[in-house]
């Protein structure tokens, strides 16, 4: 019996506001509001297909080509709500929610980078699942089940992820400050740093920030929801200064709260405190900030900038960070743009090892999780996934 | 004509309680109270000579060997209050005060190495000052003028720097917490680590902190009342666990501090966290704190540890951090004591290139400055310096 497969693509979403503590982990509340901006499904996304099938013995799922365990709570948890949801709303006949469930997904970029894939991932896969059930509520709330900022992949341009205060978690979820056409000139870089040194998971180091570190107490009641409210006005007004600032100071604001902790955790790198070294001396020159850098639970770094900004700083990387690489700059399509000597010496940051960044994504600001109806699934009709996606 | 040469040495103080960020620049009044252990002299210390004559034709100074400037402003405030306190005090013929001063001194460990040369400085030149007018009231306002840690240094054993409220800070002043043989089985590591990086002086770093770090005012006013009653109290008590946490997670909050700092800067090198990540695992496998780091505005760190701990502290960090050099400690005399593999391997800490830990100066907690009255001074009679101090 053939199953209708659904296929959707989403998007990764990087913070500018942080998220970094629970208030519950079982519900995946946080302990304040973030905000980040999507980025465009072209460059980067996951891809999650879904069916289900009376004849399905049991629910099976494929990750990046690999068979794994259905067992995994968060998963279970996801399609357990959405499942209630959809028996809620009375959106399909009650038979269908007893029918077993095929998942396969993909990233089209490494997992292992430290690029927000769960978010993406979960944030695709709830969706996926949403059109399969015909649920039309707000699922922001069930991505967050799978992985705390999968909620704000849920939808495109910038989004705040609300903490809530009910208990059941029910007001913890994602709103759309601005759509992606709102400041169509936003670009993100994406600059992959070497990392050597294993460090601990974000949700230990969570765990451990919101268990013993002072300062986070008062970053959740104090700093983050003023920078929350300055950054959501920043946004609607494109005061991009504005919007830098807060962006790099939330970042810092989040690795002190790492190190504030106990014991102490860092993901920062030399080559990250370099490209945040940089990014400080390129504004000062220019006599105004236009770049801003952030960092997640990891050494990589995503600068925010304005399009015309591009072809120079792009330059600039790749003579900082010289690369062996002849892919080293992935993405959107750019023109560099030749360094003032001048420029260059003022700035004075030596030139680093070769390969200290692994490579770059050049992207954009972008819409939210899309159904895709081309045909290309990653499931057979058979509920079984497709050849090209096993490895 | 001869004149009445003083000579005094002074001890350096590593906090343990950080004060960072003034809320008066110009008289060095902290943000915080701070805490810290005075170390013995007879490892560390500062050397200061002084004279007066009404023969000098003007104030002049010698630092490590070489002639310096009399016209810095620290020392002229240092030099001007000690003149009106004993001019208050009448301790001293009034025309005493009129002669022009010289001042010799030097520190017997190097001042480059980020080891609190300024506190140990200004500490000694204000007591040796004291000697020379007669002030027998409390001097640590003084030495403050000359550099804010230095009014630590004025006392011997556990020494509590109040912040104080007066605009004057006329009650900004060091207070003894217990003396030097109140816990006679302290004892200090003080790792001098490789510092190839340019960092951000203490004094711009405070600056910048106070003036931009959010998370800097709630460290002030609520962090730090909580830890200096804590700390002051496990001191009294020796209750070595508390006094080690309260340390570490101190040090901790000031480098997160700089961290929230905009723009942030950093202190501690990979070098700084193998050595935090080696503490924490220590304390761990020995099923309680045995082992306390704390670093200043620098990479290097000073382990407080009890003395029966030395031995086997002595041969894991020579084990962890290999050396070419033949004097890899210095001070105190200690056994090494053989390492159980198990332990090692229990630790995993990777062993480290070649020198990156320079040197290691092993002391104790000690008394506060002392005049030497062994005719060893390093001013002839005549006021010039004697020759084994020039270079």
């Amino acid at each position: 019996m053939n199953c209708d497969v659904k296929t959707v693509i989403a998007p990764v979403n990087i913070a500018v506001i942080k998220y970094w503590g629970k208030r519950d982990e079982e519900l995946i509340l946080p302990l304040n509001d973030s905000v980040s901006a999507t980025l465009d499904t072209s460059v980067m996304c996951a891809k999650t297909s879904v069916c289900a099938n009376p004849h399905f013995a049991e629910d099976e799922i494929w990750l990046n080509g690999k068979k794994e365990s259905f067992s995994n709570q968060r998963l279970q948890n996801c399609l357990k709500e959405i499942k209630q949801r959809a028996y809620n709303e009375k959106s399909i006949d009650d038979i269908f929610l007893t029918w077993k469930v095929h998942i396969c997904s993909e990233n089209n970029f490494p997992t292992a980078a430290g690029l927000a894939s769960s978010a993406a991932g979960y944030a695709c896969l709830v969706t996926a699942l949403a059109k399969l059930y015909k649920v039309k509520s707000d699922i922001s709330s069930i991505a967050r089940l799978g992985s705390g900022s999968a909620c704000r992949s849920v939808y495109g341009g910038f989004v705040r992820w609300h903490a809530g205060v009910n208990p059941d978690g029910s007001d913890s979820i994602a709103t759309q400050i601005a759509d992606s056409s709102h400041w169509p000139q936003m670009r993100a870089l994406i600059l992959v740093v070497g990392d050597t040194k294993k460090k601990i998971s974000s949700t230990i180091g969570m765990k451990r920030s919101a268990d013993t570190s002072e300062l986070l107490k008062y970053r959740v009641q104090y700093c983050v929801p003023k920078r929350t409210d300055d950054i959501s006005k920043a946004i609607k007004e494109k005061n991009f200064g504005k919007f830098a600032e807060i962006t790099m100071k939330d970042s810092n604001q989040f690795h002190a709260v790492c190190m504030d902790s106990y014991p102490p955790y860092v993901y920062l790198t030399n080559i990250s405190h370099t490209i945040i070294d940089l990014v400080h001396k390129y504004n000062e020159i220019s006599g105004e900030t236009r770049i801003a850098y952030t960092f997640d639970a990891g050494p990589n770094a995503c600068l925010y900038l304005l399009e015309n900004e591009v072809p120079k700083v792009m330059s600039l990387i790749q003579h900082i960070f010289p690369s062996s690489s002849d892919k080293f700059v992935t993405g959107l399509n750019f023109k560099e743009e030749g360094l003032n000597e001048e420029f260059l010496k003022i700035l004075s940051i030596p030139i680093q090892a070769k390969d200290s960044i692994k490579y770059v994504i050049y992207t954009k600001v972008g819409d939210g999780p899309t159904e895709i109806k081309d045909g290309s699934h990653l499931l057979n009709k058979d509920g079984t996934p497709v050849k090209s996606v096993l490895i």
